[in-house]
This record gives structure tokens, C-alpha cells and sequence, in this order.
């Protein structure tokens, strides 16, 4: 079954960077935009270094289809965020998919 | 608002592994393992290696918590499935974190 559209982000952040600002900056981000059907995230707490890579941090953003994505990519204030965002990582993944649903939520 | 657990997992296949058969495999695993709640994936296409890290698949699976995360990973499917991806897999990257949903899906 052919879901929706993701847009997936791992970081690591840099030494000393205002992590709490810059979440708190994505959070208003992808309220503010209507085209981000819904936005998860979470912090890797406890996996080892060979598994996370030093990630520490992963942002999941789910569109309706490829043009949402499009649409939240082109947007001025995606863009101006992209900015402080990228100042304050050390390394990132991007990555952005067609989501393949294999395995439904029970209540879908 | 304090959502599921997530086992995140981004991979770069080495060059002649069957990824078709490992991606059926995969299936079947979350398929077969009730722990899992919902399992989504996909295959990124076009971003620029600069982004993607050379990564090229994404692997999302869901759970209610992270007792049924444990669950998962200690199963003995989970554990002979490991080892076969694991000799197919030129590298990787794997976040398990509680899922914060900052902008739930209109549905829900």
C-alpha cells in the first residue's frame, strides 16, 4: 500500500548548541505550515555509538503526497528556519520517501 | 505529547545483496511479530549524497512502548532476521527512541 510522503532527518548537534530553542523553532515551524501533515521526533538516549552513529536526534515529518513536500520545502519560513537549523548541527541524514505503509496501524 | 516507541533504521545496502528478498523478509517479521504496531518504509531516489550520507532505505517500526520494543528485539524471529540484513548491510544507522508527536495527524 502506497502511504504518504516522509521526510526524515537525523542530526547530531554541535558542542553546545540551543538545542531547546531549535526544537521548540520546529515545533512552531510545522504548526505554522499546513502542508506537514504530522511531526514526530524523538531523542536516542541509550544506543551505542556503532549502532547511532552519533546521532542523537530524529525528525519525522509526514506529508500527504510529494507536492506537500514540495510545497513546505519552497516555504520562506522552511527556508529561514533551514538556515539556523543547519548552523547548529554537526552531521545530518536527509532522507525523503514515498512511505511504504507494510504494516498498518490497528486502528487504520 | 508522549507517543509510541520507535526503532528507527537507515541502511546502505552492499552492492549485489538481495534486497528485494531482505525487504519480503522484513515483512513477514513485522507481520509475524504482534509487538509490533505498525511498521512503514522506503526507498529515498533522489537526494543528493551530500544529504543522504549514501543511505538509501529507511525502515520505521512502531511500538506501543518500549516493553514491546524489548519484546521485539529479543524475539527469536527478530534475532535469526538480524543476522541475515546484517550481512547485507554496508552500513547503518539505528535510533530506538520514545516518539514525541508534536503535530498528531488530523485523524487522530
Amino acid at each position: 500500500m502506497e502511504g504518504e510522503f516522509k521526510h526524515l532527518v537525523l542530526v547530531k548537534f554541535k558542542e553546545g548548541a540551543a538545542v531547546g530553542e531549535i526544537l521548540k523553532g520546529m515545533e512552531n515551524l510545522v504548526t505554522e505550515i499546513e502542508a506537514v501533515k504530522s511531526f514526530e521526533w524523538g531523542q536516542e538516549m541509550e544506543g551505542p555509538e556503532m549502532l547511532t552513529q552519533g546521532f542523537t536526534h530524529a525528525f519525522l515529518m509526514t506529508f500527504e503526497n510529494k507536492e506537500a513536500h514540495t510545497a513546505f520545502t519552497a516555504h520562506p519560513k522552511h527556508v529561514e528556519f533551514s538556515a539556523t537549523f543547519s548552523a547548529a548541527i554537526e552531521k545530518i541524514v536527509l532522507l525523503d520517501f514515498p512511505a511504504i505503509r507494510a504494516k498498518p496501524p490497528p486502528s487504520a
